[in-house]
């Protein structure tokens, strides 16, 4: 550890990434200074932990990091990130109940099905932990989403701005299935067309998971929700992955990138690591 | 923007080299918490600021970003990190001063020449702002440096620990040096034989750097510095460099490592880039 140059100094990957960083744009001491001072900053706002997420949002890290750590086979459903309003305080709710809170806000029934016990569904209007019915549905109502900003008020809406970016994410409505034996499933529903659909400041839009706005036409369906025809409606089948196969997905990708090559890559506590030989 | 997948979310220098990071090590959700709760950690210590300097020096990125931006041609003084206890408010005393504030400290004459005008100097015990001679000279009294640790309460402490890493600077004896024309030179020197010599946690460490303690032995020095033959002597020459030297070495640098192959680069506000053809 003596005699350290910009040529021996790197040592693990984060650090040799943040080094050929530096190394490769010829970073300035006054390009650092600013950057130390950014992170500080991101670090007095009132939440930090917030504003360090939606830094990592806005850089598409978040994203990543949920495509890596929740590997999807053919026909599930995409993750996405989860953003920077979620809150684990929502209610426990029945199908059919209302969590929109806009008196403005046009009503929308969601009706989704998928294989989960358990569902927990958040939007800027509402949330609400909902548990599926013996057909694996659950619905809702609520109210038509619209795009709203990410917020600008501390140091990522500064480095936003500095980049020209707007921080409208397009209308969408969150949701988050948790079922014993399958993987953890963070995903939202965009609406089709929004004028944000290809400028998702936080990258989370997928185009499977991109949908459109109907109208409930169905006599059976309004008749099961309560609800009138012709009320705007959300409809969705999501499709989890067991914990066994989202294991053997990120294991065999784990030793496709890190074991390039014929390095065997092993595992501890279900972190990937090289084996030494 | 839209579709952003693990192959192609990838855009900029620092987000391409955190994205492949992530990539490379299939970084989880759960650690990328565990980094955001860290930073954020960093940002809640009453001065954050520091705690980002701090966790920059034991990761060797402060050290490269002072190499990069300070280039040293043969025969300069190499430079050094600045270390997380700078402060800007030493007072202006004159030569042969005694900046040391330890009453247990065993007293050591410091003793230097170099060609700039005005110089900086601090070490824990005590820090000054010395301006050389007519003839480049510089002396004052301190105390002998012993070694110390960088600060360990925060989140970089833990950091260390999870490490296994000590916090203990070997002694030194910080430098700062200012002159109109030349380039900022921030450099230090440790001493000889110190036991955390090869193991500074902020790697600032340099073989040219290291130097030993003596004794005054000629009585000239003790008559000019008013000092008692037998103390102890820190003695040393420093090399500053001119900034048309350092711009130039920058450049052919950055031109070298950016513009690898036959790509231009040039300049903006002495900051690099890449031209477009």
């Amino acid at each position: 550890m003596k005699d350290l140059t910009a040529d021996n100094i790197t040592e693990n990957a984060i650090v040799r990434h943040l080094h050929d960083f530096a190394r490769e744009t010829r970073l300035s001491m006054a390009e650092w200074e600013y950057a130390v001072d950014f992170l500080a900053a991101c670090g007095q706002k009132c939440s930090p932990t917030r504003q360090f997420v939606l830094l990592s949002d806005v850089i598409g890290l978040s994203l990543l990091v949920d495509s890596i750590d929740h590997p999807k086979p053919e026909g599930a459903t995409e993750g996405t990130v989860l953003g920077p309003f979620h809150t684990h305080d929502a209610h426990h709710m029945s199908n059919g109940d209302d969590i929109g809170t806009d008196p403005d806000g046009i009503p929308m029934l969601v009706h989704c099905f998928y294989d989960v016990q358990y569902s927990n569904r958040e939007n800027p209007h509402g949330r609400a932990v909902l548990k599926t019915d013996a057909n694996g549905q659950v619905w809702f109502k609520a109210i038509v989403p619209v795009a709203y900003p990410v917020p600008t008020d501390g140091p990522v809406g500064d480095f936003l701005r500095a980049m020209g970016r707007h921080p409208y994410r397009p209308a969408h409505v969150h949701f988050m299935f948790d079922k014993p034996g399958y993987d953890h499933l963070i995903t939202a529903l965009t609406i089709r067309g929004d004028r944000f659909e290809s400028h998702d400041p936080v990258f989370g839009v997928k185009k499977s998971l991109i949908v459109d706005i109907n109208e409930v036409n169905s006599e059976l369906m309004a008749k099961k929700c309560g609800i009138p025809l012709g009320m705007k409606l959300l409809e969705h089948e999501f499709v989890v992955v067991t914990n066994i196969e989202a294991t053997k997905l990120r294991r065999e990708k784990a030793q496709e990138i890190m074991g390039r090559g014929s390095r065997k890559v092993e595992f501890y506590n279900d972190l990937p690591f090289l084996a030494l030989d």
